[in-house]
């Protein structure tokens, strides 16, 4: 995937497409958080619409079965004003013997304006970029084990709003490393909005080989991790991504790497807990940290459709005025 | 299920919910009526569409096969200028075990404003209803064998529009009386807005026990149940709920309980014969009878629409200015 | 099927349903072709949308599996800014056991304006337009083996976009003719603008009886077929509608019927190349070609958007004003 860190930015440097975190600078990455906070406002609003996007024809191509995901990403292309139109797959022509690329041109030769791509392969969201009409902007929703960057960015966003500043954070990532693509893109953004430090506690059998060239301190005991977090991310278990038996038993995964009262005692006062949901209750963290005061999960689901508000129009071009809006920390 | 009566109320006795039509007060029942009375017009208009719930987000959640009940919900919303969302539940992250009430706060999250339920378990929309924050409004779209009171609304308008009042009405509900929501609200429908006589007819095993205490004359003879009534309800051979053998056969079903021509000679010369669809030909009714004269079941679905256009706006605390419409008989 | 000539006509002799291509004059199709060029320009806009279809509503009532063509209806009618109801039939109340009458009635009831259908059954469009409310409007949207007249006029507005005019044409049809409802109403349509020539190619097992009835000449051999022609149209391999072994293989019939390279110098040399889609490559058509310069596959595609927009526009009796379009060439 040679040219990858350039396929996502117009010559002028700006978001074209939005397909992994890696390969985007600070600065891209703090005008995605400023831009997520002035469309913040939009869901308090009574009517909560703005006519960005009108006519523009979005569509949402999912190839793996998603609610939350597909969900936001509807719900944020009508909240810009924009037509969608949710293709699926099962259905579709690629049941006549259609392959992707055709499928992609034939959308393309209705006008669509914005392909939300998720995939069970990694690299789906590059490969169509590479192949789209110039004037076409490609959202990676989730490339096999690859990136889920829209999810990476509101999670940035919910530490944002509770944290003062990302340089001093330390945050631990904890579970499935391995398969998960929201962890790829997390501890790519903490890096390039330098953190202190990213720490990954897994047990082996669920972590990359040589996970440390990413810019994290390993760890396999979730105590030793969790010392003096200001921020800890808990990871869903993917049983359906996951292939032959890595791990022994839901409650031996509980007993070790499950986020429980005890455990989060271990870090600061005031850390937060999140996760990309949706949780598996009991098997990677317990309901009452779920439900309880730390918890931000529900936050980021929130800032999720301001955040994928605030990518869809800025690759299309069309950010609203930011001059009322005080620049974020950073 | 305490406190059931007063769940669908704000403290202004206003319906903030809209669960069952138990537990609601005349009052309630009738400035339903008034609203839709308002919403008839816009269907009769070339452009049937108002801008009342413009910016609001309405959830589709069915979890039960639907297709008239949603496709009345959606087209409610869309004439409202709601954005609405359906949500396959067989797709959803129902199967990723995420929990029905993490799947509620999740979509509260997204900052929704309604949710419209149907669920093959009674109670469903209270539990709802119970659980949703204080902004969301919960509409039962049905709830296993409880109640559907949306429907009884309809019914409701419809025979407000063909009778004069309905003080002086008997009423004859027939069929599967013991699986039926929709008989359920009726009957609670019908007693509340002060009708004459309610009876239902139907053979003892599709009776529930102590049917009586509902306020119903029962009847297990139809041509006894028919004489001099002035409305006619047929209801569904509900297949799908049926569990085991209750039934002999639908030839059976028909002579004993089947409306025919010479049965319908039996009530008032102006009585109507209604059904809440979709309609049993030659099971629970003669085709010339639901294609026939006195039979208004179109007009049931036709006024579905603007009952629900009424019950959305009126949760939702967004009601048309009601002042150029007389108000309606009762 | 008497009287299908006019029941698509009202009494002014204007579409209002849109159900063959047979039974149409050439000034209805010249003012389709017209008013398809009046349209073109909304896609160009940066806001894809005109108000003409405000508070419409259009359903999709697809029997059939279609991504394209159901997506290109939805689009178009977005477009226009109606609303759009998909009813997905598996999951309808037909599988309750309402028959399709009913179901007709019912969606009548919640005033819809337009059905979109596509059915396996031959005539079921017709049988449709022959039951609706006079107010509505009946799209054929491909029954069976009979016509998918959309269609035809995209491929015909996609001609006249590249040639100077219909008399003097030859063009040739490639391919599966006896289960293509493509091909029967390209023939019509072709016909009735008066080119000079249509040519049908295919081997005798996938050639109607008496195909010479419809105004072709017949070919089985390719060669033969293509030369001199301006317009190449191929259609797909209908797999899912073949019965039993009308076919040796797909590597026998690309040898045989495949459009190559080779072959295409056999017709002019400014011939341009059509398909339906989806197209199946290396079966019926080169890679090379339907990727070359003279395809124009993917601009039916396009121009199959602003067709529809005008059909739906003109069965409702909505057209935008004409006078500054200069009218198109014939």
């Amino acid at each position: 995937m040679i040219a990858e860190h350039n396929l996502q930015l117009d010559p002028q440097k700006n978001l074209h497409h939005f397909l992994s975190i890696e390969g985007l600078s600070r600065k891209h990455l703090t005008s995605i958080l400023e831009a997520t906070h002035s469309f913040t406002n939009v869901a308090e609003q009574s009517v909560k619409k703005v006519p960005l996007l009108r006519g523009k024809t979005i569509v949402n191509l999912f190839f793996e079965p998603s609610t939350r995901t597909r969900n936001t990403f509807e719900l944020a292309a009508k909240r810009l004003s924009a037509d969608v139109l949710n293709i699926d797959i099962n259905t579709s022509a690629t049941s006549k013997g259609e392959s992707l690329l055709d499928m992609l041109h034939n959308l393309e030769a209705m006008h669509c304006d914005m392909f939300i791509i998720r995939h069970a392969y990694s690299g789906a969201a590059h490969f169509m970029a590479q192949h789209v009409a110039p004037h076409i902007s490609v959202i990676n929703a989730g490339d096999g084990c690859h990136e889920h960057p829209t999810q990476a960015m509101l999670d940035m966003f919910t530490i944002m709003q509770h944290k003062s500043g990302f340089a001093l954070l330390k945050v631990a990532i904890v579970g499935d490393i391995l398969h998960s693509r929201v962890a790829r893109s997390q501890i790519h953004a903490l890096n390039i909005l330098g953190v202190e430090e990213v720490r990954v506690v897994a047990p082996k059998t669920l972590l990359p080989t040589a996970v440390e060239t990413l810019g994290v301190h390993v760890y396999h005991h979730l105590d030793a991790a969790l010392q003096d977090v200001d921020v800890i991310i808990m990871l869903r278990l993917q049983h359906e991504r996951m292939q032959g038996a890595l791990l022994p038993s839901q409650g031996e995964y509980f007993k070790n790497y499950g986020l429980t009262e005890q455990r989060l005692a271990l870090a600061k006062s005031d850390a937060i807990v999140m996760h990309p949901g949706p949780i598996n209750r009991g098997v990677e963290i317990a309901s009452s940290i779920a439900d309880g005061t730390q918890s931000v999960i529900l936050q980021q689901v929130t800032y999720g459709i301001a955040t994928r508000m605030a990518i869809m129009s800025m690759t299309l071009g069309r950010m609203p005025n930011h001059s009322s809006h005080p620049s974020t920390t950073e």
